[in-house]
């Protein structure tokens, strides 16, 4: 497989180098692997880091910014950071109220986040955790206790950043966060595997003709091996599986995700269709984002997650927002 | 090759009511393929109007908005829009002040474009037209006459949208957009090619450990097939390319754009690299953008664009734009 990159062991590193050019507002410490926003900490602001191994890009570094992250911590490719990492990103935006991590539910990201609060509450910051599982398709996987963080942390990230951003306290930001966890779910298909930089090759076979149902985002494996359907019927699954486990009663954000090789074009049309179902069971949808937010490298597929939001979430949800991936209101 | 739709034949029309359901903020006729901000015609104002084949997603329906297009047509995947849909776009954009016609260089797209304009001027509509042929690969190719319109396309609508926004009366907006395009220029570069959904299959066999120079969006030939080089190397080639054919005297914007499969990760780490080379070569980079803006389906690869901006044109870019693809200011 051919990548536009110098190395496999410089990926990461280039990408943060890349980043501290081209986003002058970030601070990227390329070194150590802290990505902060430049007029961290803001007084009496509440931090809210987050972090995870690279290839989901947008997710994290891509999410800092006033109205969402203060700091992102950066592993390898389909890495955890290591606790190192997030106490640096800790330390750097702490103004004095406190830190929220944001951890998705991956074993080695839920260690290394409880070591770094082990640590940081040491260095004498009050440290908060929230943990994603938002995928309802997999309880056990490879990497993961209980369902697996995808989509819905971009999510949780938005939320309780616009809380963070207006000055709310510790314990009302981790509220939030805590209810949009819990508010979100997700569920992921592939049509193709990734190709990480170090394997040089697809993580996984999926043969022509065959789609994967309940993917993750670190190509690992699925709920089902299926013939290939239409977009309508990815949807129709998708969005069954969704509501299984989660029954609205009232109005969700809507996110279609792309994997990272699915065409925009691709992704609208799966997304329109996603919405007629939702339609047809009496989901309400009150915002909609379609694009590549959460993604697996090259991988080709998508994946739909609902975050079911009350006036007060769709009110942060529509609030400021400043980052290289998600960008609003100013 | 799987993808994610219905069916080739459904793909844009898919696409289009799925526009349609995630963004009430525009106006997206998918019997006739115009996609209109909801507030037009906005008294007063120029209309700017683009269009082209679909598959550059968010190019161009993507960039309709304040501050940006008031309509755009897609034709079918690579394939020219009709100048019904053009007259169409402009009738429902137009408020007394005339329409911009922003027009990329390729053959289908100048002819059509020009007949519409005809069309449009006998409905007493007055047209002016700006043509966009920034890819410094190639003067004449399968599609084109003269050099390809890619990435600069971009910059055009952006400030000339802006320019608009602001109230800038038809011969203003138009010197604005020639300006740009002429101040814009490009090079891509393809490490793989894209799977059209009518062909199902690569639209031309680029070998492993190769990759292809100067590449266009449509899966056209480039400029010269070589080795497989690093992103280094990759951004020494295209930025060379560039300022064989531009010597700025002024600050540039800079887009560093994926084609559409390959991960943000690794433009990222290219990105480094583009602006590592402009550096060495003196020429100061006012604002970048990173991301999938101008696309070729699912190919893997990359394009450089660069456009060289005075003082106005550089506020132009910092105006406010609200669109699916392209967003800040509000």
């Amino acid at each position: 497989m051919k990548m536009l990159i110098n190395g496999a062991e410089r990926v990461v590193d280039d990408a943060l180098r890349g980043m501290a050019a081209a986003h002058p507002e970030l601070v990227v410490d390329a070194e150590n692997r802290v990505v902060v926003r430049r007029d961290a900490p803001v007084a009496g602001k509440v931090g809210l880091v987050s972090g995870g191994g690279s290839g989901h890009e947008p997710l994290h570094g891509g999410f800092v910014g006033p109205g969402m992250l203060d700091a992102a911590c950066p592993g390898e490719v389909f890495t955890s950071p290591v606790p190192d990492q997030m106490v640096r990103a800790a330390a750097a935006v702490h103004s004095g109220a406190g830190v929220l991590f944001v951890v998705k539910n991956y074993t080695g990201d839920v260690l290394n986040f409880d070591m770094a609060a082990e640590l940081a509450e040491e260095d004498g910051i009050e440290v908060a955790k929230v943990l994603v599982r938002d995928d309802v398709a997999v309880t056990d996987s490879l990497f993961t206790a209980g369902r697996r963080g995808t989509g819905g942390t971009l999510f949780v990230e938005k939320l309780a950043g616009a809380a963070a951003e207006e000055g709310a306290p510790l314990a009302r930001v981790t509220d939030v966060a805590r209810r949009v966890a819990d508010a979100s779910r997700s569920f992921g298909v592939a049509l193709g595997a990734p190709t990480t930089p170090a394997k040089g090759s697809p993580t996984f076979d999926l043969p022509l003709g065959e789609l994967e149902l309940g993917i993750g985002i670190h190509g690992e494996p699925g709920r089902e091996r299926r013939a290939m359907m239409t977009a309508g019927e990815i949807a129709e699954a998708s969005v069954g599986a969704i509501l299984d486990d989660l029954t609205p009663t009232g109005p969700v954000l809507l996110l279609v995700n792309g994997m990272g090789a699915t065409p925009l074009l691709e992704l609208y049309g799966f997304g329109g269709e996603v919405i007629r179902v939702l339609r047809e069971r009496r989901v309400e949808v009150a915002r909609t984002l379609v694009g590549n937010y959460v993604t697996s490298l090259d991988m080709a597929g998508c994946s739909v997650t609902l975050c079911q939001v009350d006036e007060e979430l769709l009110r942060l949800w529509d609030a400021p927002v400043v980052t290289p991936g998600l960008r609003w209101g100013r």
